[in-house]
């Protein structure tokens, strides 16, 4: 039976996502313009996008049926999420009706609904997202939560495979990096875990104070267990660095001073150091490789030279989204993959 | 001949309703994803909008064609539609060029414009939507404008049908409802039709101040001779509910005040009982559904126990748009229904 | 081989112009609702735009493909576009990201981005737009850059052919006309190729101070020598419009003030007379013709009268914008046309 919830990538088998992967090569290879002929994906986006607003439709169009987008800002009715309130204010429409209605136009709906920041527990939790999620019945992907992002881990799973990136004995660091702002968990989470599913030897480097929340740390080293794995972390570059055969950089908040505006500012002052510049790179595989799920901030989470250097492999990243994406949609809708 | 002008349910016979309500099941039980291959809706929004967004882009793709959206927001130039202006201020450009161009593009298009809400003769001759009308010669759905709304009332009563509402002798309530702002009359206005059309005993309740126009009723009434049904209005809740099979809920302006906005306001405060409760269910029939148009204010039009229990079928009547336009989109560019 | 980037009409070769000229119109007439099928067209966005995002949208969907439209106010990060910035500030994306990653997604990409109006040199070199055609390798489609519009000078040569305008000894008048703002030179200078391109007689009919740019009048020359055209200029409206078959109006900036905004508006202080009314055409061919590239200013540009009169072709113009873009992706995509 074919997935209905495409929502964290731990919650497939290995074999499950080779499947999947295998038909997103083989929807590349040989395009299947005929294959969702009159399905419709419903798009709701609480939380602005590119990537994802872009690679979407184009992986129906490229299946012969189409998508339609909504995010909050389209209409003067604002969404209201609170349960039990009394709509006397702004917003002109609760997501009780709005999220089964925008899923009763489509076959599947994909949802994106970023951390609200506030508070781990809820974000860990993925509160805001398991809202809507509670209102849909039919196929649902997650477009990016609080926590998952299991678009972005398949995809990046099909970029490694096509790297020549070893599953067993893959050596894969996961890095913090500078950046203004604190940013929101889904990433590091979803990369961490699929870097444990894979099999490889992972390294999460971070400076003291941005370590990952412990729920997060756990998990992936269940999965790094299971498919014969490690996960280990430490602050120290040049260790982590040694034997690297990819670097994937990203930036995040503190879990100390999470929803501390203040206090993640002053944590992470001082620390524009950890940009990705060649320099990182002295002991690590010859060929290491740089990923980022993008958007990155040039200069700030990664030095030009590193960016458009031979190592960066971000566009195929990018582009890889729009082929994972087609094979669950596919699976999703027209039962390819097992 | 297929209809060239969707623009109020009541130009159409009872055979044409009925020929398009079984188009619409036959196209939600039977897809046809190629029956209009390559064709092309344009989609001209003047005012916001969720529901009509949605379910007109995925009735396209369902139907193998696709759709555009145009609103004026989109662009830096804005839309001029007042008549032989010099345009040396914002707006860029004139509805008489922006709407023949969008038609153009389009096998049919569909508008939608709000009441403007200054002047009721104005609304009630829909002088706004009419002038756009008057700018296309392509097959043109009105998608709401300020005193009309058939999709809406086809979806309606495509769900009454479902639900076994009977035609003849079925008890329908029109309920004006509480809610902060002076919202358009298009949709009582529409359902009021519809539901003489369909021959129901139709009970308009409202508190005193607001009586729908003196025109709307008078149209209604002799739709209602002419299918065998009948219209009456109360203010007498207890009255109008005894035996109903239906409530049909929904805020609007007091015509009285109709564009004096602190006139209307007097008005409605303290009528915030007009919340539609469990207990207005009391005498009437045991399966009394709960309609309404969405969106709705939950706790202010009704109550969130009404909303989320079996009564309430807002999420079918709003899921039936996408079939109801469906069947509209079929019969005006590829000839289904008579 | 098919052209892989659309960007000056005087790229192309006039039998190149004729054979997608006939494709055009054979696509017009005879519709393929299949010849794209699951092909996409990424849409970016960096103006605003209401013309070309729905026919772009409209052509792909009438050839059995798709688009889709990103535009950066649609994403709260913004688009970087200066070389080695440290991106510190507001803006989380750079234009060497999301160009690459954007026609990733698609089969060919179509790309607006309007005159930046700071510096003539710049705007003549199109720097901008030049800057992110450097990033693609996928079929390119200028849809409008500081300088060039070849989707509508190919669109007017299609209104011309339909027009039964002749091309050699053809009388084209391309003028000035007043406008509250100074506007970029992209249409006149596109405008004026084409019409040297035809072969027809062009005479540019300006006020003083605004002429065009020396580059562009000598590539025009150049253009009308080649096909047995002529081009000269003038700022007398009588001798200009005597025996003129087309007047194409549209506003531009003064050369001698580009990006000088102040010094622009004095200059066209008093020229408010410039606009297009049924006296200019006393001495013009019976049958003259009104152009404008839309969108126009009613009062302003043009009078009512002439915009709404039997001269005025603006509609088929636009129209044309969709049948030529037809082409231009049929070419592309399907190896229509030589």
């Amino acid at each position: 039976m074919p997935l209905q919830d495409f929502h964290d990538l731990a919650d497939l088998s290995t074999e499950q996502v080779n499947a999947l992967l295998a038909l997103a090569s083989r929807l590349q290879q040989h395009p299947e313009p005929r294959a969702l002929d009159g399905k419709v994906l419903a798009l709701l986006f609480m939380s602005p996008s590119l990537r994802t607003l872009a690679s979407f439709q184009a992986a129906m169009t490229r299946l012969g049926g189409g998508a339609f987008v909504i995010s909050p800002d389209m209409s003067i009715h604002g969404l209201e999420s609170r349960p039990g309130i009394v709509m006397d204010g702004m917003a002109a429409e609760h997501i009780r009706e709005a999220v089964p209605v925008i899923a009763s136009y489509g076959d599947a709906i994909g949802i994106r609904a970023f951390a609200e920041r506030r508070n781990l527990d809820d974000d860990l939790a993925d509160r805001e997202y398991n809202e809507m999620r509670g209102l849909v019945s039919a196929p649902l992907i997650n477009m990016e939560s609080a926590i998952q992002h299991p678009c972005q881990s398949l995809a990046d799973w099909k970029t490694l495979n096509e790297l020549g990136v070893p599953q067993n004995g893959g050596k894969f660091v996961l890095s913090w990096a500078y950046h203004p702002r604190a940013l929101p968990l889904a990433v590091p989470a979803a990369t961490l875990k699929m870097a444990a599913m894979r099999g490889m030897d992972v390294t999460v480097l971070r400076p003291e104070g941005f370590e990952l929340p412990a729920a997060i740390m756990q998990q992936a080293g269940s999965l790094a267990e299971a498919s014969g794995g490690s996960i280990r972390e430490t602050d120290d570059r040049a260790e982590a660095m040694t034997g690297a055969q990819v670097i994937y950089a990203k930036s995040w908040s503190s879990t100390a001073h999470y929803g501390d505006k203040l206090g993640d500012e002053k944590l992470r002052r001082g620390k524009e150091d950890w940009c990705v510049t060649e320099d990182w790179f002295g002991k690590a595989a010859e060929d290491c490789r740089f990923m980022h799920c993008l958007p990155v901030r040039r200069g700030v989470v990664v030095a030009d030279h590193v960016l458009d250097g031979p190592r960066s492999v971000v566009i195929q990243e990018a582009q890889n989204r729009m082929y994972a994406q087609m094979a669950v949609l596919h699976h999703m809708l027209a039962g390819g993959a097992a």
